[in-house]
This record gives structure tokens, C-alpha cells and sequence, in this order.
């Protein structure tokens, strides 16, 4: 059981796993960092830490955003989404926020480029 | 069978339901605007039109974006993460993004303020 605030708790629209997405966004550039997943304790911790943390799926625990490689994220403003299914962190990146070394998870792979 | 890209498709890790998160972000100013999902036909008619399509997880249906509310997006740029299950669309919005009216699905309910 999360001690996460019931009246924000009660406005999350979960998946069958019980998480919703968080995108994170750098505070003043606006870039698009990253997006991962949090359950409500996640949620819960972000909020009071500050510190972004999120709910790991394919290990099923909790990780503090740069806790190993010191690329944290300092949470100034979370947004909830229309239908609550969706968070938006804006935040500080410390260096890189990819597992890649890229600034962002977005840097490395373009789909379809820009019009000529 | 979608006719999405070979060498496009083979890159992409699907939920189970088989779709990939798409962020969309307003070109220039960086808001970003919301986030929905798509299947691999979804990706493959906003690759070739550069009309953003998602596909509606409640009514299992594509929707071509502003299609009803004229509210389109046009799709300048497709971006995807490092792992390959979330896609950043870089988007001119014509109108609000939110179907409650606000331009972003993320302006009305702050769940935590930057900082004073």
C-alpha cells in the first residue's frame, strides 16, 4: 500500500500492471528526455523527494533516477494528463538522461526526418 | 498485416496489445502536448501521410488526429527511444491538442508546483 496522497491517488487511471507513464522533460529547453513508468509509491517518492523515480518493469523495483551513474533528475513541476493516465516531469538532468549517453532516449534513432 | 517499413517494424518492442507510446511535441516551442498509442499500421500511415494516427485502445480504432475537430497535427519529425517502445512525434498543432479545449492534455491539473 502507497502512503501517495489518496486525492491524487484516486485520480490515476492505472494499467492492468497498476503504473502509468512519466515523461520526463528538461525545465527550460523543453526537451524531451525520456518516458518510464511509475506506480504510486514511485509517484509517492517523486513528489516528496523531488528526485525522479520510477517503477522498473522488467525488474519489478523501484529506481532513483541516476542513483548509480549520477545523472539524477531534480522534479520542479509534475503534470497529470486529461484522462490521468499520464504524467509530465519537468526537470534538471544531470548530464545524460539516456542509459546510452545520449542526452536524451530520442537522439539516436529518426524515423522519418525533417521535410527538405 | 501492416505495411509498415520492414527494418522499421523489427526495431519496435510492443505491449502486449501490440502498440508503442507516441509523445507528441509542438515543434519550436517544445510544449509537449500529449500522449496516445499506435500500432505498427498507425506508425505507417503517419510515416507516409505526416498526418498524425493513433490508435484508440478504448474503441479499437485508428483516428487520424483533428480528423472531427480539425485540430490536426502535422507530423514534422518521428523519433524513437533507445528501447524501441516509445516514439516522439515533433508536430505543428493547429488548435487546442486537448479534447477539453486546453492546448496541452497536461495544463490543468498540477499535482506538484515548482518549487517557490
Amino acid at each position: 500500500m502507497s502512503e501517495l496522497d489518496p486525492t491524487i491517488a484516486e485520480k490515476l487511471k492505472r494499467t492492468a500492471d497498476g503504473l502509468v507513464a512519466a515523461i520526463a522533460q528538461q525545465r527550460g529547453t523543453g526537451e524531451v528526455l525520456m518516458m518510464a513508468w511509475m506506480d504510486d509509491e514511485a509517484l509517492h517518492r517523486t513528489l516528496t523527494t523531488r528526485r525522479a523515480t520510477y517503477f522498473s518493469r522488467s525488474r519489478g523495483t523501484y529506481w532513483v533516477k541516476g542513483e548509480t551513474s549520477g545523472h539524477t533528475q531534480h522534479v520542479h513541476e509534475v503534470r497529470l494528463d486529461c484522462d490521468g493516465d499520464t504524467l509530465l516531469l519537468v526537470v534538471d538532468q544531470q548530464g545524460a538522461a539516456c542509459h546510452t549517453g545520449d542526452r536524451t532516449c530520442f537522439d539516436a534513432d529518426v524515423l522519418l526526418p525533417v521535410e527538405s
